[in-house]
């Protein structure tokens, strides 16, 4: 009964529907959710409310579409412009579906900037669309939890937030092991560029972009790009220096007086001290969007065959801004279900498959209204009851108990109706026992 | 604190944001929800679930964009043309957010119609967009609950749906009186037409919109546009004879014996019977949309400052079959979370918000490390706990967790950490005590 995670790539154009009928598959990119699989997102979902919710944060919602500007002024070219979802509306706005939420939370505090309490605390589950080469574990279509915390400008918001993404994890049944939290800072890269290296503007955005890769090309090409970029051996060799350090303390002599670097050296040792073991330094970790202004963050998955980021966040203080109000500090982080999906499934996580109902109702002769008499006395105690109402054969009736993986069948005829005794079986042992009503109820509602 | 329902419609062009600065208002149409009003949310979606779970439905999740084909088939052309958002995707692929669920449910079904188990039950809470007229309880994107049971044939599905929607109104708290169901059959609807009043299709077709439409007309226009339908007074006469019927048996003797009226007859009857009692008949209660075949039936709240159509639903047994696959018999229904919303509201059925936090830690002195070590036993007894990191004077931290409505706030300085010994203060009656940590996570986990 168990269902592939993920649906092959099968719904493009070479698979043609039956003659003059529409094809079963979904958006290319897209996933159905059978209700094991919903059941896998859910129980992702619950995790993250549960844990966002011990720590106070409260849920809002958004729309799907915004105008596409929110996103532009922002969020970075590419996924501005390459990955969303843009069309004009009937009244002639260019719009996107959301392709993220940070422009959408950061719209909703400035209008509401007067009125809310700080620190807000506001956590969502949505849905998301990006316009990307699907891929395992990043489909078109894809779920987030967005955390995010307004109005503190100092370390304490940026510790919380790392400390969720790591208790979120852990909820999850994770080791310290089995993941990564790799920090860096956005002022701290900046200083380090401009003041230790010496560059500009422009070339430090390019020796970003340059390090945000680098883990995904070779050190070779590290190091040619490098050199392209600072045209300078000593600079290529100061940037080697740097980039081998995973501890603060071994950074260069210079670099160690800088207040950026008191900040993060601050955060992560504030979270190894309450316990976040996984939490380091990793000059590399630069993250995509243009918004983020202080600390970075990202989780990365230590296992040989899921090796890869999870997730990230950090602090974004401009964003609120944009939206004609004063700036108000953020700081966030986004995990989305199906980078969690792969990492619980490689691990074996997740909990089994189980069905709505407790109880499947055979009907023998059409006897609907005894059945129903009884699935109302079983609900009304909390017992979640499905009933045959197809009017086969018992024996069908039973196979189909079998295949809902429903625990427990009982059966209901004139008999049972007359009586008041009904047959309870149990379908993983096929123990039986006839029971009266009231035990009934006893025995499905523990 | 409390939000208003509905936002008003401010977000149009006229509003300009402020030079240079990006609009707050979310897109045309669509809503913000804060905590409050996401609360509300939820605690309709929580009803929901409740409800359908106790009869075995099970979630699944369906994708926001669907090729459009999938409601041009049998949707009905209004919604499928002039009132879903459609786009080109970059792939030339002509989609459509989600107007409904239907199509997608079915096309899911038809997909694993070997491997499902009958009767599926299956139900989801998700969002869809419609473009139409912003107004009261009709938004562009809304979310809506769909319920649908797959593979029966006979009658008692109809009547489990109808006992659902039933059920989901009374879980909420509303009375019998509080709302109609209002039930036809669009086989006994095209009966009459066909052989009682003897229209061709085309006709039927015209008379079926007309009487979708009789509840929003004048009985004079009615009348008048009937007799440009029929052309024939008789043909008026019999009309209006028939649409002043609310009880099957007053319907003409000739109508009787028609098959379809069985059926119709025994729904309403079994529902009655089993407790249903807002179930009745309505010779003009159509339904918009051109899928259904059978059953059809629209819930109406009576109230009289809200006296409209809540949500509907019937019987669809061709739409699995346009997917290719061999008919499968389906019933639904899909309440929508904002009509539900106008429901509760204008009977005073939500309850009172409430934060996510039972308690506030005030941090004096900024001694985060002790706030936080008192945060992590509280959380891990499940107590949900926000904490003050702001680094504010003790006074606005006080007022910050009055303005969030908080139930208790927690004072931790260098004192409080040392002793062991915390003062506990409510907020709603400013009672305090000073209680260990032992007495304090009682105190807070009841």
């Amino acid at each position: 009964m168990n269902q592939p995670i993920l649906q092959p790539d099968t719904n493009d154009e070479t698979i043609t529907p039956a003659m003059g009928s529409l094809s079963t598959q979904p958006y290319k990119g897209t996933r159905d959710f059978y209700p094991e699989d919903k059941q896998r997102q859910n129980y992702i979902f619950g995790v993250w409310r549960t844990v966002v919710e011990r720590f106070g944060y409260q849920e809002y919602g958004a729309p799907i579409l915004e105008p596409l500007e929110v996103y532009t002024a922002k969020s970075g070219q590419e996924l501005a412009n390459e990955q969303t979802y843009t069309f004009e509306d009937r009244g002639g706005r260019t719009v996107a579906i959301r392709p993220e939420m940070t422009p959408s939370i950061s719209r909703m505090v400035a209008a509401r900037r007067q009125e809310l309490a700080y620190p807000a605390r506001l956590y969502s589950i949505a849905n998301f669309m990006r316009y990307e080469r699907p891929q395992r574990g990043r489909e078109r279509e894809f779920w987030q939890l967005n955390v995010d915390v307004f109005g503190v400008d100092n370390d304490q918001a940026d510790i919380e937030i790392i400390t969720i993404a790591d208790a979120i994890l852990k909820e999850f049944g994770a080791a310290e092991t089995d993941y990564q939290i790799r920090i860096n800072n956005r002022t701290f890269i900046n200083d380090v560029m401009t003041q230790w290296l010496g560059l500009d503007e422009a070339t430090t955005r390019s020796m970003v972009k340059l390090l945000d890769r680098k883990n995904k090309i070779t050190e070779a090409d590290f190091n040619d790009q490098a050199f392209e970029i600072l045209n300078d051996e000593a600079g290529v060799a100061k940037l080697q220096q740097l980039v081998a350090v995973t501890d603060l303390s071994a950074l260069p002599e210079e670099l160690q007086s800088y207040e950026s670097l008191s900040s993060l050296r601050r955060v992560i040792e504030t979270l190894n001290d309450r316990g976040v073991g996984a939490a380091g330094f990793d000059m590399t970790l630069m993250r995509g969007l243009d918004y983020y202004t202080g600390t970075v963050f990202e989780v990365f998955d230590t296992h040989p065959d899921n090796n890869r980021s999870l997730f990230g966040g950090g602090r974004y203080d401009g964003l609120v801004g944009l939206f004609g109000a004063e700036p108000i500090s953020a700081v966030g982080t986004a995990p989305g279900s199906s980078m969690i999906e792969n990492f619980l499934e490689v691990r074996g996580l997740f909990p089994a498959f189980a069905p709505t109902a407790v109880a499947y109702i055979i009907v023998i002769d059409e006897q609907y209204q005894a059945a129903n008499e009884l699935a109302t006395t079983l609900r009304t105690a909390g017992v979640s009851v499905e009933i045959d109402i197809t009017g086969r054969k018992v024996d069908k009736q039973i196979k189909t108990a079998f295949k809902k993986q429903i625990p427990y069948m009982i059966f209901v005829g004139e008999n049972e109706s007359t009586t008041g005794e009904y047959t309870l079986k149990n379908t993983t042992n096929d123990d039986g026992q006839t029971l009266n009503l009231e035990q009934l109820v006893e025995a499905l509602s523990k």
